[in-house]
This record gives structure tokens, C-alpha cells and sequence, in this order.
């Protein structure tokens, strides 16, 4: 059963239920100093899995039509590879996926504020100070980072110099 | 949308898919000197989700009509439960649902021995010395715990004193 699995296409359900267990949505805001404002918002949806089960990705990828696989970490336990969707173009159509197949776990309040985010760049928000500043405080809500990312914004200027990775949800 | 679901009974692929991310089958035997070998075969699904999460736990037992919730482990992270389903009964009926909905990770080959595992002890098997060699064999087999219990095997007796968990997947 499980090779003639192999062939087959993925079920939207299916892919649901594997997203609330392994995907996460994060926004990470680099500092980069050639940017207009110095920093650039870097969106990214991955589902990461031990190299043992990269045929699941690649049928990921096969599903969605876009995003890369790629290594994610190597330790002791082997190496990581994970689905990466990345750019404006991919991560909406991927919202449009999961907004016709909602998720059912608590990953869905963080994948309404990704959407959030996304949208926010989509007009062009995050080109501004007030809707970097926005982007920012929409990626402090997001699961797990709250604290982390609540003590980065209370000392962010988009022009300071320190914070080199000031929103780096894992 | 996600507060409707919490109504919505569970979708089949969706539960396929969520447990490929974050099901666990395995199969502990624990020294305990009052039974007949001096061990006891103690077989177990388990889906473990942060506290937040517990709903979902709830819709999974909702599901399947049987296992139970309880704590998997508190930490700094908080609270883990987990969904748990033991005994042979439910565990025939638990393994029919994934005969009829297989897994597409490698998780599937897990099941594949966890059921062998199962069919032995509805032979009773796990009563008799070679049976309970065989299944030790097999739970060695497991994904992730192959280079622990294969030591463990190599000094297994069924009558030692020292090893009191000698088969202990995670």
C-alpha cells in the first residue's frame, strides 16, 4: 500500500492535517542596510522532516506546483530537509490553499496573521516605516515568539544598528 | 472558518495526515516480576500537542470513540497532553482505521511492525518465550530506536533481572 502511495497525488485533507502537525508559517525581518529602509521582511512557510521522508516534500512540492526543497539542519539525528515556500507570487497561492482548506489546530491563528502579513505587502506596506512597524507588531502575535519578539519591538527603530535579525520566529 | 471547525467532525486524510506529522506507535516491554515471563508488552498510539491544543485531542478521541487524555509531560514550554490509546481492543480497532487509511510518511513502516506486533499478541503470543523474543525483535525494528534496543536485545533474556524497560521507543 504504502509504494503504491508513492505514485499517487496528495489529498488536500491530508495536507491539512500534516501542516498542523509540521508546517509553520514565520516572518523573519533581516536587516539589510541597502534596503530603502534597512530592513526586509522575509515570509517563509516550511514543513521540515527527517531526509528519510523528503519523498513526502517533493510530493509537497509536486502538489503545490512551487517552493524548494532544501536542507534544513544536520545533527546527530541525521539531516533535515524541508519544503520552503518563499516571494510574494508562491505564498499566495499557498494562502489561497489554506484559505479554502482552513487548518484546525491553533496554527490557524498564525496562519491568519501570516495572511495578514502577506496582504500588508501585497500593497506595498512594508516599503513605509509605519507598515514595517505594523509588519512587526502582527509578527509579535504570532505563536511562540511573544515574548522574544514583544522585547525586540519595544527597542526597535527601523534605523538602528544592532538588531541585525530583529523578528526570527523558529 | 476555524471556529466553525471546532464542530466539524475530523476528516479520515486529514487524521492520516496529522498523524503522519505527529502520531507515535510503539511498543514498551516492562519488567514486571508478578507476570508469567516476568514481562509485561505494553503497546500504545500516542498524538502529543501543547495544552493549546488540546481540542484537537478531544475531536481525535471524538473520532475514534475510545483512548483517553492525560499529561504527556510539563515543562518550561508549558503544559503537553497527549491522545492515548492502549489496550488490544482499541488498538485492533485503531489499526483497522489505518488499514483503511495508510500512512504516506515512513511512519507507515512503523505501523506496519506496530501491527505485526499486535496480530502476535492477539495470537498471544507475548504469553510464551519465543513469542516474546519475536516481538522484542520486532519493536526493535522500529524507526529511531534500532541502535538502543538492538543493544538491548543483544543481552535480552527473557529471565534477566537488570533490564526493567528493556524495550522503551520513544
Amino acid at each position: 500500500m504504502s509504494a503504491d502511495n508513492q505514485q499517487e497525488r496528495l489529498d488536500a485533507d491530508w495536507i491539512v492535517g500534516f501542516v498542523d502537525g509540521e508546517g509553520s508559517f514565520h516572518v523573519a525581518i533581516n536587516k539589510i542596510p541597502k534596503m530603502t529602509l534597512g530592513f526586509q521582511v522575509l515570509p517563509e512557510f516550511r514543513v521540515v522532516q527527517h531526509e528519510r521522508d523528503e519523498k513526502i516534500l517533493q510530493k509537497l512540492k509536486g502538489y503545490f506546483g512551487f517552493g524548494e526543497i532544501t536542507v534544513n539542519r544536520k545533527d546527530r539525528h541525521g539531516i533535515r530537509k524541508e519544503f520552503r515556500v518563499r516571494g510574494l507570487e508562491n505564498l499566495n497561492r499557498l494562502l489561497k490553499f489554506f484559505q479554502d482548506n482552513p487548518l484546525k489546530t491553533s496554527k490557524y491563528r498564525n496562519f491568519k496573521i501570516f495572511a495578514e502579513i502577506i496582504e500588508a505587502m501585497n500593497n506595498k506596506e512594508h516599503l513605509t516605516k509605519e507598515g514595517l512597524r505594523k509588519i512587526a507588531e502582527l509578527a509579535s502575535m504570532m505563536n511562540r515568539q511573544q515574548d522574544r519578539v514583544s522585547k525586540i519591538l519595544r527597542d526597535y527603530t527601523p534605523d538602528a544598528r544592532k538588531s541585525e535579525d530583529i523578528v526570527r520566529p523558529l
